[in-house]
């Protein structure tokens, strides 16, 4: 191995490279990478990562300026794993975006749909294309590790009888045919992606801020949490309850709200709001997100 | 075939037979069944259903009395699909139990865990369990219809490289041997079950009531929809909003809170809420569950 001196020029070249790296979990052609190329531009640089944790991980380590992370599925409700990660780093929300999930059957080329006998994808998009992948009688459905690493795994095995259920873009990267697009039972699927990093966000006009409180449920604590707001006449976009294992009387709550916390306002009803609560942690405040990937779009 | 004219006695016990029929998707086995038997007691006649949907037509077509069904998961979330069918039939919940979920590795009698090359599960039961299934170095995960049909494919196959994720329950109903118990990746894994049935509800002092409400994202519209309830001192239990995709500014929620609407005060909430909202349906009151299915239980 040679190692050499790097000069000025190429050492801040690696650096910006490593500034600019958006860590995902997958492979490339997955969702998460597809959302990250909508948010920051086609021409963004991204880490592939194996895990959630991974992702959180190479953001703490400055392996990536940037983490994407889904948040919420239009049709199978929110992660809690991720909502557990961004309270366990202190890695702050800096944006979000909304990406329509669309799901297409991709092959080899030449092979046809009834010679398909096996159909890889990650469990989740299986369960999401069922009533599809019923309708092809001899094939069984295999998990994998996500989407597009079941694409690369059909591309690569090069068998005559398998198929991938993964996004357009995996077909692309892959260089497979789209045998069917739109495959998924539900087509109003969207998922919700955050973006982290441990970057101070900037102050922003359209703001929006994402907390995680816990409470004890005393008579109406849900509504005098909620009152912190209402009295300050701040909109509320998200809240969800989140029951605790074995403590049947504790919840979690998820709030997403208008105004940044640099906002005087916004800092008022959060110093308020932790008088009444058990606990209270700040994911971020970031600048509303699109939503994209529609059939428009 | 011979056709006979069934006596009386004979009549009313099948009519029995299919008044106490609990429907449930899923195979012998499954985690449904299991809340079924928790619920109804482990005598109950139980009538294993392909889809959700499925399980709210029986109920419908009066093949059964009672349907039971996932409503929410600790870590997974709300199961929409099933508020959507809550919505889509009039078949009022009447009932709830929680459900602590254990996984276990099922194969037949003989087969070592260094055999297995194959694990058969749900989509959602293996990634559930993929930190166990990663350790497998040689074994693939294969999605199958579910846990329990998993576990049954598992035992017709007689093969020896074979496993399947399923319920301890489904162990004893395909007489499997357990390789591993409690293979979940987290062990705060509980799902909360829903028990419909066209019968009438008995009012009950210890209920509680279960609705979906739309709103046009007015500003405040949600703290004045809780405002109803908190003006009477109602407690609240569950309350998540969901995003309508397409419709970025209008919003589902799912609220549960004290009292049964046979209740006056839980009346006037309710009249008062609908001045408020766009739509609103009841889906259900129904006495509180227990949770079940513990390590000590």
């Amino acid at each position: 191995m040679i190692r050499g001196k790097l000069c000025d020029g190429e050492m801040s070249r690696i650096i910006n490279y490593k500034k600019n790296m958006v860590a995902f979990q997958g492979e490339p052609g997955a969702f998460s990478e597809q959302a990250a190329k909508k948010f920051f531009g086609s021409g963004v640089k991204v880490l592939p990562c194996r895990s959630f944790e991974d992702v959180f991980e190479s953001v703490a380590r400055k392996r990536a300026l940037h983490g994407i992370i889904p948040i919420e599925n239009a049709l199978f409700g929110s992660i809690h794993q991720n909502y557990d990660l961004l309270q366990q780093y202190d890695i702050p929300i800096i944006g979000e975006i909304k990406l329509r999930i669309v799901h297409a059957l991709l092959a080899p080329c030449g092979v046809k749909l009834k010679d398909i006998r096996k159909i890889y994808s990650h469990p989740q998009a299986l369960g999401q294309c069922d009533l599809f992948v019923r309708t092809l009688k001899h094939a069984e459905a295999v998990a994998a590790y996500d989407t597009a690493g079941a694409a690369k795994a059909v591309k690569e095995q090069k068998r005559k009888d398998s198929a991938a259920i993964a996004s357009v873009d995996a077909a692309k990267v892959y260089g497979l045919q789209i045998l069917r697009r739109g495959i998924e039972n539900d087509h109003r699927n969207f998922t919700r992606f955050l973006v982290i990093s441990k970057r101070k966000p900037l102050p922003s006009r359209n703001a929006k801020t994402s907390i995680v409180v816990s409470m004890n449920n005393v008579p109406g604590a849900l509504f005098r949490a909620l009152s912190v707001f209402a009295l300050r006449d701040i909109d509320l976009y998200k809240i969800e309850s989140r029951p605790l294992v074995g403590k049947p009387w504790e919840y979690l709550f998820y709030i997403d709200f208008e105004g940044s916390v640099n906002n005087e306002r916004s800092a008022q009803a959060l110093r308020h709001l932790r008088e009444i609560t058990a606990t209270m942690k700040i994911l971020g405040s970031y600048p509303h997100g699109k939503t994209v990937g529609g059939p428009k779009s």
